[in-house]
């Protein structure tokens, strides 16, 4: 989380090459722009597969507990925003949520390969963490149909998963919106702005 | 979190190909097999140089916060297992953590590229949740010189990062570590065997 005044600096830095500390930002085709938060914030929900889920460890006395699981808000061409799983109770995870729905997912924008030589903590290189509720989806509704639609599309190892795991489809209800995109902190996005994104727009395109 | 069960599955089943769901994991230099538990941990935590850092959230009322971070654990060939960060209270996770210490430090293999094409949930792209305490460290100490030059190394750009905003050097101390590297649950790990590891062998040698 880095100052406009240090953009400042840095600017004024390049103007004496080499210099180790710089931390220009390269143009990505596709990435929307730093003025843009919740173009940024769905096109990196979009275009990432994976991220770190955390909850409130039952096993651990309440501490957070975040575990790296697959997701997907959609399929290509048509992603909504918000993330779905496909979790087992074997794992933490989701026995967690089933005690105590609170729950954030974060991503990065650094596995994506645009954010080039700078660093994954330099606020140019995007992340995003939302926080809600991890929600059990009901197997019989339509809304795990599309979910399952959207997940075994992103992730289609996922169709060959052993049924004795009972895998069930989660979704993180949003309730809070943390995006760094860019120097000055984080952007101010509300669930509405962020799922509202892109529906008087073309749809938006993923991976 | 995939059984023996299903490992012998898929290799019965890859007798038949072609096979969508077949999620054989490739031989990865370097990676330590499966049945190094202890070490695999350690690789994933030299090897990567960021992860996600979840703490007790106080603006959002206790709720689970994952923020994305870099860090390092040693300069290359001299990693110690022992995660180190460069943090500000502009941002939450650090001021997080000195109202409560309670946090977790997750990473995974998938940005590492090793994982091939498996799934970034599949249990055989290896996965680490080391939980604990995330503590400031005394800036006038040995230990956060060499914190520093380890942060330094592999994150060069740290160096120039603005004096004005505070960054503070913290640490995980390593309570509890889940660790999911094969089919058959979370490796059963302790903290001393994971700090302990490599230290009557060849130091380990990182990116």
């Amino acid at each position: 989380m880095l100052s406009p005044a240090y953009l400042a600096a840095t600017l004024l830095l390049a103007l004496r090459p080499p210099l180790l500390a710089l931390a220009a930002r390269p143009i990505v085709a596709g990435k929307p722009a730093p003025t843009e938060a919740a173009a940024t914030a769905r096109w990196l929900a979009a275009q990432n597969t994976w991220g770190v889920l955390s909850t409130i460890s039952s096993d651990l006395s309440g501490a957070p507990f975040g575990n790296v699981v697959s997701y997907s808000d959609g399929v290509p061409g048509e992603c909504h925003g918000i993330p779905y799983f496909y979790l087992t109770t074997l794992d933490p995870t989701a026995r967690d949520a089933l005690e105590d729905e609170r729950a954030s997912f974060t991503l990065s924008e650094f596995p994506l390969g645009t954010c080039g030589k700078i660093d994954p903590e330099n606020p140019t290189c995007a992340k995003l963490t939302l926080t809600g509720k991890l929600k059990l989806i009901d197997p019989q509704s339509s809304e795990a149909d599309s979910a399952k639609a959207a997940l075994f599309t992103k992730h289609p190892e996922m169709k060959g998963w052993p049924k004795s795991h009972h895998f069930q489809i989660f979704k993180l209800e949003i309730k809070n919106i943390f995006l760094i995109d860019w120097f000055g902190g984080p952007k101010p996005i509300s669930p509405t702005e962020y799922l509202e994104y892109g529906k008087n727009q073309a749809l938006l395109k993923s991976s």
